[in-house]
């Protein structure tokens, strides 16, 4: 086990961007662009609960900083740097540290958000690992979680219940029991739960068009839930108009029962937004320039605290758990 | 076992800042001041390596966010607030987290550095404490590490030592052995171990009259050899000024090797700051203005990579462990 200076100095040292002082001061230094505000976030993620640490390094450092883009990503920002607390159990390898460090790497490299500092601590607890990142918005711009209004159209970006549904193929295949599914729809799933894919390239398009939005990471139900309330307001969602993938329709069709996996599991890391009505188009064709579909599954009303989850048949449906509960709470 | 979200609710909302938008949102929001740089740094506490669980609360939360103070300071920064992330075990009392985040309320308040964002996770290992705390400079005016130039002063604020003696006698206590000392010095090298004092009062100090600095975390001589080394010079200190509380002179009388412990071991928490000679002066009244007394202990020399630890007869010295080690490494 080398010493932490050591590590820190072969693995992070080199993708450390310029305000990170190349790790060896006590901090580091940042000036944001003139007239932006700062957007903070931070998470954290343990093995056995977040990850399973047989889990490959390299997937483990892309999704602990995957969480904090998304959050980003949510509020409109544009990436500016993170910083890493690492827990480390003392048998840890040096070879999972290099592939740890490559996936954040490559993630930090593709989002444009360098790392600039952190901290290694090795204990006799399990691997746990917390990120906080920043962002900026220019000044007064960023988007809320809690301001939506009565009329806003109800969007979320990408396709949702892939990574519950991934989980439930990861632990599936970690244990050896057979899969439901098709060696392709499997992977592209468990992918899905292993490598979030936070959608910082429509941020842009949230801060022009959105009014209030937050990123969907402990199930579309929960989280829609919260932001609905927050604003006082109610809702009407038309479930049958949430999107699946593929893939994740081929798993409703061999057990119906994990339709409501997907709608209350956790891990999706898109987009939840709350858009005026008159911008509607605009946020759709804004999210498509870059690649990514925003879908419209319902509307805020008027309605306090009330959020009806309609399905085709007009039917309301009630989940006893809307949120997944990563053995937090 | 109260949710996540209460939890946050009953004991962290209340302490957070503005900025921290009642913790309702998935980020923060930052205004640094228009002209100057934000200074960011970030420390991970853990059970058992840091600090013991059966510690009164109180003093964990007030050490996490000290830590983080203290490299604040040690930059010339004013606090802006910070982030906590929190992995308790499953098993936390209640009375803990209330206790916790009273410590930590008490330090923000009184160093005006709010709590604006945060993340607690359930899990099955130790309890782990990452907080990432924020603080502004005038732009460009942040006090590097590794800007030490021939000729600088070398001082250090407080008294050294007494955290690692505090330890010492905290471990003694915890394990029924007899203590040393009388109980009022035993106590209050304990206070300083578990209940540091970041020294932020003297930051507008160090940035006017220091060249470089940083605080003294992980022992006197590990941390001096740092800051020498990163600036490619050597040094010339002198043990014999090096300032010691009475109760530390006390525990030295009790057992001359204690000497060795106050030098390397951990937890300081003083600064420790390079001045150009010509400030050496006002450097000190400056410090005194707000009732932290500065002693000079040693000088920067040319003589690249050789620090010299001299004795009152001009022997020099030598440390086979020059830095106290966390479990980490």
């Amino acid at each position: 086990m080398a010493a932490e200076f050591e590590i820190i100095a072969r693995y992070f040292a080199p993708i450390a961007g310029a305000a990170g002082l190349g790790l060896l001061d006590d901090a580091a230094l940042v000036q944001p662009p003139a007239g932006h505000d700062l957007v903070i976030t931070t998470d954290a993620l343990c093995a056995g609960v977040h990850f399973f640490l047989d889990d490959p390094a390299e997937t483990i450092g892309h999704k602990a900083l995957g969480v904090n883009l998304s959050d980003l990503a949510a509020k409109g920002a544009k990436p500016l740097g993170f910083v890493l607390s690492l827990i480390l159990p003392s048998d840890i390898q040096e070879e999972w540290i290099a592939n740890f460090a490559k996936g954040i790497e490559l993630l930090a490299a593709n989002t444009d958000c360098p790392l600039i500092g952190g901290d290694t601590v090795y204990s006799n607890g399990p691997l746990s690992i917390s990120i906080t990142a920043f962002g900026s918005v220019p000044q007064g711009t960023m988007v809320k979680r809690g301001t939506a209004q009565a009329g806003d159209k109800l969007f979320v970006t990408g396709t949702i219940g892939d990574a519950a549904l991934g989980l439930l193929q990861h632990s599936a295949k970690r244990e050896g029991r057979s899969l439901q599914l098709s060696t392709d729809y499997s992977a592209s799933l468990i992918e899905r739960y292993l490598r979030p894919r936070p959608r910082n390239t429509v941020a842009p398009v949230l801060r022009d068009y959105a009014r209030a939005a937050m990123d969907i990471s402990d199930g579309f139900i929960g989280d829609l839930t919260k932001l609905v309330s927050l604003a006082g307001l109610g809702a009407n969602v038309w479930l049958n108009d949430v999107p699946y993938s593929v893939a994740a329709r081929a798993a409703f069709r061999a057990d119906a029962g994990l339709i409501e996996t997907a709608l209350t599991g956790g891990d999706d890391y898109e987009l939840l937004a709350a858009v005026p009505s008159q911008h509607a188009k605009a946020f759709i064709a804004g999210c498509l320039k870059f690649g990514v579909t925003a879908t419209q599954v319902g509307e805020i009303t008027e309605a306090c605290q009330s959020i009806r989850f309609l399905e085709s048949d007009g039917k309301q449906r009630h989940f006893s758990s809307p949120s997944y509960v990563h053995g937090d709470g």
